[in-house]
């Protein structure tokens, strides 16, 4: 039996020593001698707990007994658990990891001792919860110059959008909903402000450019400010809104990154990924589009791809799974005001026609009367319970000239365009 | 340089020679000395081709050669592409494959093979296309006891379907013009017979029970009674029509599997999956449901499944790519009398009745009038230009009792429901 033990014994860790139990023998089919979780790590007790007798509250028991060949840390933080990855990883013993703060800002720096010590650190379950995303970037699609990534890579954001469009409800009242059901933390910012999308991208970006891209380079956008006359604008359009992490590469091989509500054609495969689910979508040269769906967050999810990490790592005893991404400098990302799209823009109705002065051809948006939600008469007219406003989509052009335009008008409210040819 | 070569400089073959020419800077942060093509296999004379140098008739000069490490067998067919492979893996060279034929015949021979003599038979280009799916389930998702995989697995076919059903056209029509575009073949038995389909899921059977399930045991039905009046029903129960490959573990460990077109909801995340795209539906009891969508076929994306387990051959050197498919005797699939599920059954109107008093309490489907396809009226009865035709769904029940209650009717039609809960 290869010996496991896993630091935090909270959602994700309790999953794991419950998977690696129950799927004993579907283990057992990749790793024959099978897979034993010898200590759990918790400051807390839990008396009632089928593993109570596995339970350590020093982490030195764990470090140094021999037997234990990998970790698997389901603490998060950037304190006790980049203590505890190191020394482990110090000691040749690979961990795996769920914590996506930890590995978007001490990533190269812990593969790197990884590498220096014939062990692996491995963070599928950072991105994307139980969807196999990592280990495809790594394996299935690492022949591919892949020169775009678009992703739904947070649930609770993902739920309050589907919600609110379903409903036709306001952003507020949908967080407290999700709040009140487990979906949203009590201080929602990481998600809602898109901090944690935009962490994931960042580490999307590293693994499929090789190069480290920084989370705080990526500009980033939250939903806070999304309102339901964007949806009925997304609807005459014939799109959704989502919050997505968008990786993109190019010509020159440069990588633009962002987070920040998009409008996705409904015809779009990220379009059907709704409630908490994530999906990604994947553009390699030679494979065209390739998209994977599934639960973003969640304890089996979760710990499902922690044990994915771990049956990998029992699978390269003594040496490191290899990773693309080789850490050194952070890369330089494309700047946001050099990125170039479209925008849904809103702009008070008096100020229709410096619209077309300023932005050319505009393509003006006649959003649907809904029952459920307030929208646009003809003409892209705002109904009269709303005050009066003119919507249109632009042309394609960068964010800097965008932003020095929207300037002009006495209020914009504007949404991107992921497909340059969707309207 | 880890020297590979190509054998058959076909679609598929000369995608790779591409593929490992244009993406050598992506493979070399995989397989960091690099991959080169230095034969390829070809009985035809490509004069004007720039890999013309490299260009052998005779397999002896590949086979003799120590320096080959890595064999692509594009070839096709179970005749000299099973010799060549044969007495390549017995040499210690690991063959890269998309021969799906091949695989689901000599799979379990031709992988034991390979572990005798500590090289891999590997062949992710064999289902799905560019679709990273065997590899996710051998790896990615190698901790999940996977109960259920729903694919749309053959892109000739959902093609058809696709196209019948928006331009309510016919099988034949359809067909022929898939014939003119080249997305059908001239004998396009194999495909819409779903004889493809049927190889496809015994494969992926065979990797996530770990035993060997025969395709000639899977119970097979195509595509080419769909007629109009099914997309009609299918409307009107907001499902889609998809040729699937199915395989679902039972409570026993005992593996159901079929392929037949079924109706999938509108909300099912494969009903999005469109014209020659494949979808697949992965079931895991931790990781809950993970969807992956791709092109199916098609010379680049086949290509880039094949490198990508070139990749996975050159970093695993004189060992053998673990694959939970262990061969052994084949395994006994629960017979298709047995499979319980729900059927869309079309009968002559005068015989409702019967339906009422064999099946208890049925659906009725009244399937909605549209102007391109003829449909049913009020209570679901067919419109007058069709024979009066009574549609109604059943409850679940099994094959065989469904086949013994359909003998009493004069004529049937049905198609199998893929959720029970789905009406």
């Amino acid at each position: 039996m290869i010996k496991a033990a896993i630091l935090g014994y909270g959602t994700v860790g309790s999953g794991v020593a419950a998977l690696i139990d129950q799927n004993s023998a579907e283990i057992r089919r990749s790793v024959p001698e099978g897979i034993e979780v010898k200590y759990i790590l918790d400051l807390r007790d839990f008396p009632d707990s089928p593993y109570r007798d596995r339970m350590v509250k020093d982490v030195n028991v764990i470090l140094e007994d021999p037997e234990i060949k990998i970790i698997c840390e389901t603490m998060g933080g950037k304190g006790a658990a980049y203590q505890f990855s190191k020394a482990a990883l110090e000691k040749g013993i690979s961990v795996c990891t769920s914590n996506k703060e930890l590995v978007a800002a001490f990533g190269p720096e812990l593969m790197a001792t990884a590498a220096a010590h014939h062990c692996s650190y491995l963070f599928e379950a950072s991105v994307g919860g139980g969807i196999p995303l990592l280990r495809t970037l790594n394996t299935g699609l690492s022949q591919e110059n892949i020169t775009r990534v678009a992703g739904i890579l947070n649930g609770t954001t993902n739920y309050i959008l589907t919600k609110m469009n379903r409903d036709g409800a306001d952003f507020d009242t949908v967080l407290r909903r999700a709040q009140e059901l487990g979906y949203a933390e009590r201080n929602p910012e990481a998600d809602v402000e898109g901090h944690d999308t935009a962490r994931k991208i960042a580490i999307i970006t590293s693994l499929i450019s090789g190069r480290t891209a920084r989370y705080e380079d990526v500009p980033c956008e939250g939903i806070t400010k999304i309102d339901r006359m964007d949806f009925a604008c997304a609807a005459a359009l014939h799109a959704e809104v989502k919050l997505l992490g968008l990786c993109e590469k190019d010509g020159d091989g440069r990588y633009a990154v962002i987070t920040a509500p998009f409008l996705v054609p409904e015809e779009s495969l990220l379009a059907p990924v709704q409630d908490v689910f994530n999906g990604v979508l994947i553009h390699g040269t030679m494979v065209d589009d390739v998209v994977l769906i599934g639960r973003g967050a969640g304890r089996d999810a979760t710990a499902s791809a922690v044990v994915s990490d771990v049956i990998d790592a029992a699978r390269h005893p003594g040496e490191t799974v290899p990773c693309p991404w080789k850490g050194g400098d952070p890369m330089p990302l494309v700047p946001v005001a050099e990125q170039k799209r479209r925008f849904l823009v809103r702009v008070p109705a008096a100020e229709a026609g410096l619209a077309a002065q300023l932005f050319g051809a505009v393509r003006p948006v006649a959003a649907e009367s809904g029952a459920a939600r307030p929208a646009f008469g003809e003409n892209g007219k705002s109904q009269p319970e709303q005050k009066e406003e003119y919507a249109f989509v632009t042309p394609v052009l960068s964010e800097g000239e965008f932003a020095k335009k929207a300037g002009e008008f006495s209020s914009v409210h504007r949404i991107r365009l992921l497909d340059p040819d969707m309207v």
